[in-house]
């Protein structure tokens, strides 16, 4: 079991005379993730209202704000616990076979146009041995095609643009990898975790975008950028892509800091608490 | 109330010793849509699986069928009654009082990349009174701009390049149309249909795209392509965009013929069962 | 006539053993465009090589340099004495009698992808009486549709994102206006100058792209960006769009600084050299 | 040697009053290429212009047909003896070296967006050995990675467009192929040209695009669809891209059918004409 404690601060200046916001900075509640404690602060005057998608577990938090200046802080405290399963036990679900609810997964969204890269996946990943393998093998293929590169790339770059110019940030090797896995027919999508043991190379704390991909009925995590420790991610939204898990979505004139994060591992040899590390094995975090 | 007979007719030459098909063909079952009488016929030896959205009332088939022929037919008889409103009594809900359900149809979707189109809808719509108004102007806007072409565009074709192109045929209108409006942060999103009343110089009957828009915490239809009589249409799917709901989504290598489509209008003076007639109402189907 | 004096300072760090530059920052000599006085500067050692295209009279300057800092500083006195006709009288030549080197600026290139903005720019422009009013209103059209907004595109963006997105600097705004223009079958071509008059508003001195035309067998310059003041412009470099005419192109690994350029109008009444002015007359400077 | 013996017939129906025609169907006459015979038929009441590149030799042919049916043949018999080279002896021209006239050939152009494709480029291609063996790996990556699929493009296709979707015809492997090398810094531009010896299972003969690459200062050929014998090429235009070098560009309502090309080789052996076959050497038409 891992434990990370982590805060999220963001800073606004609300030029309207009112700006509402949606925030998805909150650790996810899950079988395998739970908040020991946690704490919003903003100010007192500001209404909000939470909601908890049933099925996702995204816990979004709306707000309005009048004009002027506006801090938000989000600390907690998370003990993940992720599935660890044998790679070579997992195997891809026919399509016949998917839940009607995982469907959704296999079609192309903004920015992941997985019907423009089907002639591409099956001639590069067509006639690999179907499986987690199959999967590892495309995010290699990301990791090995695409170069991070800080601001390469914005908030409009997609899957295709990234096979074109292979530059990008983590985002974009998570829309790739999900463009790919759903043009062979396995069903992909997002998450936006918060990711301790980022090199530090990669710069500040950040938000942290990974491939979520379906194997034997269960949803096993993978991250193409290859910059984290996955057992030390952490569950904030599940989405289709980028698109629908924002950590803010900003109606109005408001003018934003880059959000500054702060993370790190607390261990507790007697509990049973320990250092996020690297394994071998497939990762699942429901 | 009006009353549709259809039926959908569906043929398909399967290559692969097995193939899958998901189907989205039959028609909703909603408060204000009433399916009298239905039918399917397809080969006995073929396994199918119904699913139905609780939500979206989308009624999926999912069936596997093995290599050569595969006909399906489906007919129904169905009872429409849309709600018409007064499209002054409409307003546009603001975003703090959306339902969080709702939230999904303002993000940018496969063929609807409302990020991209912010500065044109602000510029050509911001100053507009909001409301059912600015919601027809923006159908307006879209049909007196894009030409009605068949074949001028794909299954790849978003509303960015119709955007630029100026050409297209219902679901690119649609995905136009539904663009704008979300980069206007009313939620937009698409209904896949058959259309009464088509005019029969655009061809034979077939499936028809449409709008919904999120008025007053109600789904409107708007059909910005202007071939239907809106009272006349009938719901099959809904979802973002065209990616959400095809009307079949194959798996495997199978060779198809484009469906074979019959609607007509029953009329029952009596029973008060009518035409489909223009209206200047809103309408809803929901 | 107006007498225009500038420079144009550049200022890289070569980090390759050794690396290759084009310049193309020199004042073009043409009929209209006289050099009174230049000079270059950059290091001894460096070997340079000159060459003017004998149509277009670009001036190219070819540079290799070694490791290290690389400064190079032109500046000229240029006279200039633009030609300026009746709007009226001019008019838009049958493509029949185009001569056949005029031709290429009716093809689409890689800002001006002309063959998408056919439908677009028929719709808008096509019922208007054919000359320079019609391409005036294309010119108004671009610059009441597009948003001058610094640093909002990059040097991938075309006159297809333009459209889409409506905002750009220079450089797009003359895309754009190339683009529709090529789609109406009139010839046009970008030509990079120097801008004596920019609005100050718009940030320091720095080379500008405008828009040549061609009618009545002329070339006629437009800016539909209106930051200028057209009779103060000065011809450095002319071609199908940005991608033949960057003012240094650079082979090897360099980090660059932004150029540094000024610019100033010189008056001396005495010899009838005034300050740039407004017309409402059409501006060739061939 | 090699002879070939070839006619394009075209077919139109003008629907304007009046429409223009700019052709470029005719053999270029190069040092390597003569035009034995050859013969133009239209009808006689047609105007026409006849127009030599000087220094691309294209030979353009412009038109003005009035409403009504426009039958154009031209056949003709042209020796071609195209000039051979070791692969081994030829080398990449460096920037520094490049004839200023052939710079325009690294610039991105419409469908050949270099400028996307230089991280790719250079992480595929960037650490080979310099020299015909690097661009003939150009041509074998893009044979490999891309389907011929015909009508799987159109006249919109760019390489950007192949490298994400992996189908096409011959002018998009070529502009693949262009678009690749120009973002090595290797000038590379388009040749339309007649292709004896296509497999007849590829369809009936048709107009075929090739590459040009720059090489030890001359034009080497390439033909990176893989479909034609090289020797067996006969070009009619250069260009930079398919955009420079239309067979016919049209201006006007015209319905047009598609061109109807013969083409066969003759020999005679006592005249040392053979031919075209299949050689591992260098093949330059100039």
């Amino acid at each position: 079991m891992n434990r990370l404690r982590y805060s999220v601060s963001l800073s606004y200046e609300v030029m309207d005379p009112m700006a509402d916001f949606l925030l998805n900075i909150e650790a996810a509640r899950t079988s395998r993730q739970v908040v020991v404690a946690e704490q919003l602060t903003f100010p007192p005057s500001i209404q909000t209202t939470h909601y908890t998608d049933a099925v996702l577990c995204n816990r979004l938090l709306r707000m309005r704000a009048p004009k002027g200046h506006l801090a938000i802080r989000y600390e907690a405290v998370v003990d993940i616990d992720h599935r660890l399963d044998d790679c070579d036990q997992l195997s891809e679900v026919p399509v016949a076979e998917l839940p009607f609810d995982v469907w959704h997964y296999l079609a192309p969204s903004r920015y992941c146009e997985s019907d423009r890269l089907m002639e591409f996946a099956m001639r590069e990943f067509g006639g690999m041995q179907r499986g987690y393998a199959r999967v590892y093998a495309i995010r290699e293929w990301v990791r090995n095609h695409v170069r991070f590169l800080s601001r390469s790339t914005n908030e409009r770059t997609s899957a295709v643009d990234t096979i074109v110019e292979r530059t990008g940030v983590c985002r974009d090797f998570a829309h790739l990898m999900i463009g790919i896995c759903r043009a062979l027919s396995i069903p992909a999508r997002m998450s936006s975790s918060l990711d301790y043991g980022a090199d530090p190379t990669m710069g500040a704390p950040d938000f942290h975008a990974v491939v979520e991909v379906y194997l034997s009925h269960r949803w096993y995590l993978l991250d193409p950028s290859g910059v984290s420790i996955p057992t030390g991610l952490l569950r904030i939204g599940t989405g289709r892509d980028a698109a629908d898990i924002p950590f803010a979505a900003i109606f109005g004139k408001v003018e934003s800091k880059r959000p500054f994060v702060e993370i790190q591992a607390v261990t507790d040899t007697a509990a049973g608490i320990e250092m996020p590390m690297f394994t071998a094995k497939a990762i699942s975090t429901w």
